[in-house]
Parts: C-alpha cells; structure tokens; sequence
C-alpha cells in the first residue's frame, strides 16, 4: 500500500473534521485495507452532486486500496417517523427501499468502482435486534448528551416536540459502525454528531474506535445556499449531459475552484496559480470541469458532444475571448424579465436607478437593438448578448426551469 | 354490582389523585368488573406496611367486584441497569425473579384473595417485542414530556448524567397498560408520572385512557419520613407477630389513625370522634390495629397471643390506665442510654439542661430507684417505669432492632 504521509494528504484533502487523526495514522500503519462506512439514506435516492463529494472521498480512498462498504439504512428508513410528522422519513416498503438501492446503485457506481464496493442494508442486524437490545444499546448514551445536538438542542430550547424515538435512530446510526466493524466513517459535516456517536458505541462494545471524517456541504450554482434540489440550485447525477455542463457553466471561477477541489481529484493549487498567471483562462478550466463531470455520468462521448452544443451555441459569434457566459434558469418559457434587472444582475449598474440612467443614455444594447425604454423586458429564453458602451459585453443563456 | 356513588366513595377513601374521576364514573356505569392493573418490581420482594397501602386498596376493589392484576415487571427486572450503575437495577436471573415472584404472591395474597387475583409478567409481551415495535413505542413520548419528572428534571438540572434506557422504562411501564388494556392503574404517588404515560399511550394506542389512583406514602413508625427498610422505620410484613404488634403499638396516636386510614377500610372520621368523644380510649385503638395487622399477616391465633404478650409484659403493674408506652429499638442489646436523654425523648424535659436540673432537685426515679448522679444511664433492654415527682409516669420497652 501506498505510503501513510501520502495517504493522509490524500485523506485531509478537502475535508473539515479527522478525528482523531492519530488513530487513522495507527490504523493505516497496519497496512491492511481499511473498512470505510458510508451511510445512505434510502428516502431519498436522487443524488446532485452535492452528495458526490463524499463519494468522491470514498473512491479516492478506494483507489488507496481500501475497502468501502456502503450502507443503506433501510431499517431507519422502513420504519420511517411513525408520527408520521416528518416528510422527509416518511415510512418506506421494502420494495420502495429495493427500488430506491438499485437508483443508488446506478448512480454511485458512476463514481465507485462496483468490483471493491460492498453494498449493505442495517435491515440485517437491526431486523434481528429485540426490544431488550434496544433498552441496552440505549444505555450506552446519555439524554444530555443527545440533546447536545445541534438541531435537538434548538428544538428543545424552542420548545418543539423530539420523539423519544428520534434519540435512538443516532443510536442506531451509531450500531451500525459496530455490526460493520467500521474502521473509518465518511458524512457530511451536518453528520459529524452522529459519526462520533459511532465512535463512542464502538468503544462500549469493545472495539476500537471507528475515525470520523468529515466533508464540506456543497454550495449550489448559485454559489451562496448549500445545494439542494428544493433550493433550485442542485445539479442532478441524472440532470442531462447538456442540462449539466450549462449549469456548470454558469458557476462563478471561485465557485469553480471549489467544485475542482471537492469532485475532483485535481491539483486546486496548482490550478489557481495557472489561472493566477494567465496561463489557464477560468473558461476553459470550467469547460474541464464540466467536460469531466458529464463524462463521470455520462461519459466521455456525452461530455464531448456537450461540449460541443455549449460552443456552438454560445461561442460562434465573434466575440472577445473572455466576453463572461452567465446561464441562468427562467421560470417558465413565457417569463421575461426587466431591461433594468438584467443589468443590475449582470454587474454593469449597481441599482435600479444607475441602470435606469444607462437606459436613458443610450448606451445599452441587447443583440443588434439599442434599448430605449426604461422599463424594457426581454423574454427569458433562448440566448442574448448584452452590452453597455463598448466595453462591457456579456452574454446571457436562459435554461428552462426542470419541473419535477 | 354496588352503586356507583357507594364505589366512588370507596375508591376516593384515603387516596391522592384520581384521574378523571369522570372516566371512572364511565367505566363503573358498564356494571363490569374492571380491569385494575398494579405494577410490581421484581427487585425488592420483602413488603413492608408502606407497600400493603396499595394492596388493601386493591382489596376494596376486589371486594367491590372489579379484576385485580398484579403486574411483575419482570422484563425491566431481567435487564436492570445495564450500565451497571444502579444498585435497584442490578440485572436479575429468571430464577431469582420467579423466586421473589413466589416471595411476592406469599405476602401479597395475604391481602388479595388469590383466587380473583391474575399474576401476570410483563416479559409475556416485552419478550416478542423488537427493536422495530420498540421504536414505534418510544415516538408516541417526547422528550421534553420526560423530562418534566421530577427525577429527570433534577438530574438533567443538576448535570447529572440520565441514559437514554431510563426514557424507555416509563414507556415500557406505559406500555404494560396497553397489553393488559388496564382500566384502572394503582400505584403510589411517586408513581404518578408513569401511570399517566400509561394512560396516554394507550390513548395512543386506540384504547380508552385508564384511570390513574395514587396512594400516598405512609409514614414509618418514627411519623417523620417514609416507611423504608433502610431508614429503620418499617414494620415488615414478615414480621414476627410480636415485633409486629410492638412495633405498631409504638407510633403516635395521631399516625394511628393514618395507619387505620391507609391500611384497614374502617371508618376513621367515626374512630376519631369515637377517641374525641372519649368512648375510645387511643391505647384500645391502638390495640385494635396493631390486632387487626399482626392477624392479617399471620392469622387470628398469633394475633391473640401477641396481644395477650403485650399485656402480660407491660400492663401487669397497676398504673394508672392512661400510662404512655413507648416502644423503642435499641441499637444492641448492650447499648445503653442517658437518662437525660431519656427524660428529653419522653417530653419530660424541654432541654438537656432542664433534664438535668429535675435529676439534680431528686424527682427523676427509673423503676423504684431514685437517680443521683446527672450522668446516670440505664441499659437500653426490657422495660422500664420512668417517673418525674409523682404525675408524670410513663413506660418504656426497648425491642431488640433486627439486623438483617
């Protein structure tokens, strides 16, 4: 196996928490394959690319050589709240979580290598598990401490109800890390209480303790709210290829580096400092990245063919190299959307008002046609080119808002 | 059946809270004998008076009609404290419950009538529950609700650490109502809490809510604190007849007439006046109780001879026949005691320095000898006449404590 300092910066790379780091030095110092746990909710099986950042984590440490087990905790999930208060762990039937492991199976396979990744469903310890089980496993754990958690905390403090059985589905969470005997576990940040939760019960069955890495939560295109498909600012696994590579194009070039840093496995360093010295144009590096993404669910003819349509639809005019693309989503084909706001959006007016006065002055164009009415609309489809004077050029792509 | 307002009064007799009296009146005015539910810890089988509070209540019920289930928590018994922590949850074998379930149905039926009396185990239900049904349990409770026991309050209050097992417990206590589908749930007012979880899951349940009574404490002999095995103040129900009868024939008029209230179903408003109106006399009463007790647990012949003894030892001198007994535990039989502290005890002295005084003015006799010296002792054994000058008399007896 390759070398534990090189593991570790491969390991560190893009994260947030490793606890504790020595631990994982003593474990990969043993020279065996890790088991690495990853868990998966089976409500929600649509991933955006905001979920492959960890899985980009799990391949990274598969190419390492270690050994991933990927979990779907479809015993949490079939049971569901059976208050039936939460949307999002609405009860499952066993189908719905079979058809849910087969979406997941599509999708992360994309990003993991099937052949060195172990599939597994808690349904199969936790099927087995009785009522006295559940009353010693709880014992394990403490009410304050639970109620530590952040979103328990805030609740309790904001007097809104916890089911007692919401303090046990961590506990659950955290059996898992002992039935799999897990050596490392990878989640999100907002993961980080329920991963050390693992940690803690793998010492009170005897084991040693599993080390908890953490992964930053994605922002979206929008660059600004962490990615979510109700947010409208998620770029699906299954978004189509061109659907995709336009979103990725409309992000901003720090937003681009992020994304470079977390689902890839690219130097980010390095890249900077070739953008930094105008050796690499942030447009091009975007167009790799999106290139690489729509290849990694699509493949590469995809991501080619992509490419492609993005160029010919919005590079065939002769325009400045770096005139800026800024992809944006309309609500529906019919909207349009003010003169005024446009500008402002784009960064040439700073308010209403200055953008008003830029009206007024006669500078402004959008294609051929010299605006003259403040209060202007263009229809939110298609592509348009927007100038200001001379200097400032921009072009403008309204995608079609995807109905779910 | 008897007349709901006759029952009403019955049940209300010497009780703490009734909850809903309206429910109970429902459920009596189905004219069928009703389901009364009282819950048992497997862990401490040797009853004392303070626990047969409940019993004879259970016994008016019984002689009312209604179905009498004593419950063997069994289930929480066998698993106890698995974090080792609590002494009263020490985990039991399924032997030693059965063995103090026997100890349990020896002293019990001394109270009930063992063929309208239903033994049950929980452990019949809590056994086939899984980890699953024990999830859907504990959503039905919040955490918040919990944690308003006083118990709970206090530890979380004061950081001291509460583990999630212990959440769990009052739900499987709730729980046992549901399978039971109790209608009334007995229990003291320490038990308050769990009985109304019990009433709220089986609301939950899809069953009509059972009623909860609560049964105050009863005092030990000292009147002060709680009957308690560990606090010396407990009249066991094993006893020997003597001990017994001695032991009752110890406390304070005013705590006869709460052991006549809470432990027999006499009319005590009548008692009282009858002593008021002085056609009782309070050491007649006292006997009575003391008569009635020592027959219930060990019959009318022990009953007879016990009663016989304690005349025979302390009422064959002619004294006057309003004479105090004070029946006392003496730590040994080697132990000895002050006089002044003997003096300041029987209320024959306000303070150490008074009892001193009367010894040193030659008033104090102990039996026939006068005392000199102010720092005489008498031997903490048999029987004693102590007397002030020539009004104030009384007698004490020193029992031998019972060293378990």
């Amino acid at each position: 196996m390759i070398d534990v300092r090189e593991q570790l910066a491969a390991v560190r790379r893009g994260s947030v928490d490793l606890l504790q780091e020595k631990d994982l030095i003593a474990k990969m110092e043993e020279g065996r394959p890790l088991r690495v746990k990853f868990g998966a909710d089976p409500s929600a099986p649509d991933l955006h690319l905001g979920h492959t950042v960890a899985l980009t984590k799990l391949r990274q440490l598969q190419d390492l050589g270690h050994h991933i087990i990927f979990l779907i905790g479809d015993f949490t999930g079939m049971i569901g709240d059976p208050t039936g208060k939460s949307e999002t762990r609405k009860a499952l039937s066993r189908d719905e979580v079979r058809a849910n492991a087969e979406t997941y199976r599509q999708q992360v396979f994309k990003v993991l290598d099937p052949d060195a990744t172990e599939v597994r469903f808690n349904s199969e310890w936790m099927e087995k598990m009785t009522a006295a089980d559940m009353v010693r496993l709880s014992s394990q754990y403490t009410v304050a401490r639970l109620l530590e958690r952040d979103d328990f905390a805030k609740r309790y403090e904001q007097q809104r109800p916890i089911g007692v059985h919401e303090f046990l589905y961590p506990l659950v969470q955290g059996y898992d890390s002992v039935a799999l005997r897990a050596d490392i576990e990878v989640g999100g940040t907002d993961q980080r209480f329920n991963l050390l939760v693992g940690r803690e019960l793998q010492r009170a069955y005897g084991q040693p303790p599993q080390v908890v890495l953490t992964l930053p939560l994605l922002e979206g295109v929008d660059g600004v709210q962490k990615m979510s498909k109700s947010l409208g600012n998620a770029v699906g696994v299954a978004d189509a290829p061109q659907q995709m590579f336009g979103k990725i194009m409309s992000i901003s070039d720090q937003l681009m580096v992020r994304y470079y840093a977390l689902l890839t496995s690219e130097n980010t360093t390095e890249l900077s400092s070739r953008i930094s010295a105008q050796q690499l144009h942030p447009m091009a590096a975007k167009k790799s990245l999106a290139g690489q993404l729509v290849a990694r669910f699509h493949g590469s003819a995809a991501a080619d063919a992509a490419l492609a349509a993005f160029e010919g639809q919005f590079q065939r005019h002769e325009l400045p190299s770096d005139t800026d693309t800024h992809v944006w989503e309309a609500d529906s084909p019919d909207s349009s959307v003010p003169v005024v706001s446009l500008l402002a959006r784009l960064g040439f007016a700073k308010s209403n008002s200055e953008a008003r006065r830029l009206i007024q002055q006669g500078g402004v164009r959008i294609g051929n046609e010299r605006v003259v009415a403040i209060d202007a609309t263009v229809a939110a489809t298609g592509r348009l080119e927007v100038r200001v004077g001379t200097r400032r050029i921009a072009i403008v792509e309204f995608l079609q808002k995807k109905h779910e």
